[in-house]
C-alpha cells in the first residue's frame, strides 16, 4: 500500500495557541504565524536579567509545542538588540554565589540556546545598535541575521574577566564565521561592525536600520508560509548532523526526508507544479 | 631495513581501464587521466532521473577501482549544470511510493553522494547556468568547483515540499560556506548567484561561460599528472576527519602521511629536487 | 558558602619563569608577558630541522606550565616566516628510513601541533614572505594569523609527492576557510597570497611587512594583560568542543564558565565596573 498522507491534525501534546501569550519581561506578538519577541528595557539598551533569561528559556521550550507559530523574530527595542547580562542584575549576584550556584547559573543561561536550538521554528534575529555578551549569543543562536551597519556585536565575556566560552560559543562561533575569526572575537571581545559581520557570513543581510525589524518579519513570514514541517526537519538535521561523520549524516538525512515526502505539502507542491499553481503549504 | 619502494604493480581488484566505458544515461570521456562525466539531456537542463542516479552511483563507485582514471569532471551539457530530480520523471512517482519505497530512494541518492565522497579521484565540477536541487548536490559533493557568474546555484527542495536535508547537504554545505549562509540557503531555496558563490567559498574559481569546462580539465589534468596516490590519501583524510577530534586526526594524519612517505613519488620528488629537475610523479 | 577566591599561588607542577630560556635552534625571548619565539635561518629562508621541531615540540609543551608567559608570538628572521621542512636536512633522510622511522617522524611532527593546542597562551603568528609546508601549519596551528599582502602561504606538501593530510592540516585548515577553499589548498599547494588570506578569514589582519612582528606583539600584549586564566579556558574549550555536539558542548562551557566565575578575575572586573574603573586582570 502506498503511503497515504490523511488530513492534519491536532499534534499530540500541542497547545492550541500562543497567540494571547503574554510574558512578564519581555514583549510578544504573533501575526500570521510568526511570533516576535522584543526584549524592552531599551533605556539600558535590552539586557538580560535572572528572570528575563528564565522566561525566554520556558517560552522557547514552549514554542516547541507551539501550533500556531512557524517562525520567530527576536529582536530589541529602541535601536538596540540585546546588552548582555545585566552588570546589577546579574553580575554583582554571581559574585556571591558558591559553585553549585554558578553552575545552575551557567547551565540556566546555556538551557535557552538548548531550547532555541531544539524549538522547530526558524529564529531570525533582527539586530541594531548593542548586540552584546548574552545578546550577541542570542543572536548567534539564531539561524538567520539581519543586521544594520551600525550594528556593533561583541562576544565581550573576557571584558569581564571571563572565558569565551559561554552558552555554547566556542562551539557555534566557529561554524559561523570560521576558527580564526572566532578566535579573535573571543578573545578580545571586540566589536564587530555590521559590514564586516555580512562579509563574515555573520549576518545574512544588512538592512537599513528603519527597516530591519520589518524585514526580518516578512522574510520569517516567507517561511512561516512554506512547507513549516519540512523547515523543523532543516532546523533538527542541521542540529543533529552536527558532529556526525559524512555517511551517517547522509543516513540520517535519507530517513529524515523519507519523512517529509510522506507530507501533505510535498504532495501539494507536486499537484501545484502539474496544475501550473503556486503550491499553498500547510505545514502537514 | 629501509623502506625500498619497488615498482607499480596492477592494484588488487582495479579494473584495467575506463578508456573505453560507455554509460547509457550520460556522456563519458577519458583524456590523459581526466573522465568527463557530462548529463546530457540539454533540452530539459540535465535533470537527473531514477536510472541516471543509479548509474552514477554505479559508475562512482566502479571509479573506486579505475587504473586509468586520476582526476573527475562532472558537468552539464547546454549551458546548464543539473536542473535535479525531474518533476514528472522522479516527483510524480515519489508520490505514489510507500515508505519503503521512499526511503530506498533517498537511500539511493545519498549512495551517489557517498560513492562521490570515497572514490579517491578529485572531483571537479563544471557549473554554468541551472544548478538546482540534486544538481546543487553533485556539485556539493565534488571536491573543487568552477562555476560561471550566471550561474544560479539553488538547494530548492524547500520550493517541493522537502526539507534542506537531502542527501547530505545539511552536512556538507555549513562546513563550505558557513552555518548561517547554509541555512539560508537551505531555508529558502534561494538562487547563489556566481560572483556571490566564489565570495562565499561555494565556487573555488568563476570561469567565462565559454571556458569552465575546458579550464575545470585543464585544472583536473594538473591533479591527473601529480601525486594521486596522495591526491587520495588527501580526499579520504578530509572525510576522515570529518568528526574526530583534532588530537585524532593529528595522529591519523601521522599514519597516513607515513604511508605517502612510503611511495615512489615521494622518492621522484625528491631526487628530482636533488637534480634541480620538475618531478614526474606516477601516482605510486 | 560562597566561594571565596584566594590569593595566587604557586600552580602545582608550574616553572618559576622562562625569561631567561634559551633554546639552542630558534630565538626565544619574553617580554612582558610575551614570548616571542624566532626562527632564525633567515639564509634559508627559516626551515625546520629534525632538531628544531622537537625543541619547539618540548618548548610548547613546558609552556603549558609557565608562570611568565600568558601569549606568545611566533615569527621568522628576515622577511619569511618558516619555509617548512628541509629538503637535505629532512627529506633526504626520510627517503632512507623504514615504516617505523617514518611513523616515528609524522608522529613527532603532528606532537609539536598538539603541544601548540594543548598549551593554555594563544599563539599569534606574524606572517612574512615565505610560509610554506610545516611554516604553513605551524601558522595554521596558531590561534591568530597577522599577515602581509606580500607574504605566500603554501601547503606544498603535494608538491613533494606528498598528501596534504600533514600534521592535522586537513581537520584544521577547513575549519578556517571552509572545506572547499582547504580543498583546492591541500590539493594543489598553491601559494594564497596575503589579501585572498585575509578575505578568506586565514588572516586576521593585514599589516605592513615592517610592523607585522610590533604589530603582533601588541596584540599579544594586550591579550597578556587580559584574564589570561580565562583566556587559556576558551583555547581549551575551542579544542574541546571541536567534535562535540551542540547540547554537549553548551553543558561542557556551563562547566567551564562556572569555574571561570570563581576565580578573582572576574570579582575583579565587577569591582572595576562599579567603581567605573578599568580592571587590572591579574590571570587568576
Amino acid at each position: 500500500m502506498r503511503y497515504l498522507p490523511s488530513e492534519a491534525q491536532q499534534l499530540p501534546g500541542n497547545r492550541a495557541s500562543f497567540s494571547q501569550h503574554q510574558p512578564q519581561h519581555f514583549l510578544f506578538a504573533v501575526d500570521a504565524g510568526v511570533a516576535t519577541i522584543t526584549l524592552n528595557r531599551p533605556e539600558r539598551k535590552n539586557p538580560l536579567t535572572f528572570d528575563s533569561y528564565a522566561e525566554l528559556r520556558d517560552l522557547f521550550r514552549a514554542l516547541a509545542y507551539a501550533d500556531d507559530v512557524k517562525a520567530i523574530v527576536v529582536t530589541g527595542a529602541g535601536e538596540n538588540f540585546c546588552s548582555g547580562g545585566d552588570v546589577h542584575d546579574i553580575i554583582g549576584p554571581l559574585t556571591k554565589l558558591d559553585m553549585p550556584g554558578l553552575l545552575a547559573f551557567t547551565r540556566m543561561t546555556g538551557d535557552l540556546v538548548k531550547a532555541m536550538r531544539a524549538c522547530p521554528q526558524p529564529i531570525v534575529a533582527a539586530i541594531d545598535g548593542v548586540c552584546a555578551g548574552a545578546g550577541a549569543i542570542l543572536a548567534l543562536s539564531s539561524d538567520i541575521r539581519y543586521g544594520t551597519a551600525r550594528s556593533k556585536t561583541a562576544f565581550l565575556f573576557t571584558r569581564v574577566g571571563l572565558a569565551g566560552c559561554d552558552m555554547g560559543a566556542c562551539a557555534l562561533l566557529p561554524r559561523v564565521i570560521g576558527q580564526g575569526r572566532a578566535a579573535e572575537l573571543l578573545y578580545t571581545g571586540r566589536s564587530l561592525g555590521g559590514e564586516e559581520a555580512e562579509r563574515w557570513g555573520f549576518f545574512n543581510r544588512l538592512c537599513a536600520p528603519e527597516s530591519v525589524l520589518a524585514d526580518a518579519q516578512t522574510f520569517a513570514a516567507s517561511l512561516a508560509s512554506g512547507p513549516t514541517f519540512a523547515h523543523g526537519m532543516t532546523k533538527k538535521m542541521l542540529q543533529q548532523e552536527w558532529n556526525m561523520g559524512v555517511d551517517e549524516a547522509i543516513e540520517a538525512e535519507a530517513q529524515a526526508q523519507a519523512i517529509c515526502m510522506a507530507t501533505n505539502d510535498f504532495h501539494r507542491a507536486y499537484h501545484a507544479f502539474v496544475a501550473k499553481e503556486k503550491p499553498q503549504f500547510e505545514g502537514n
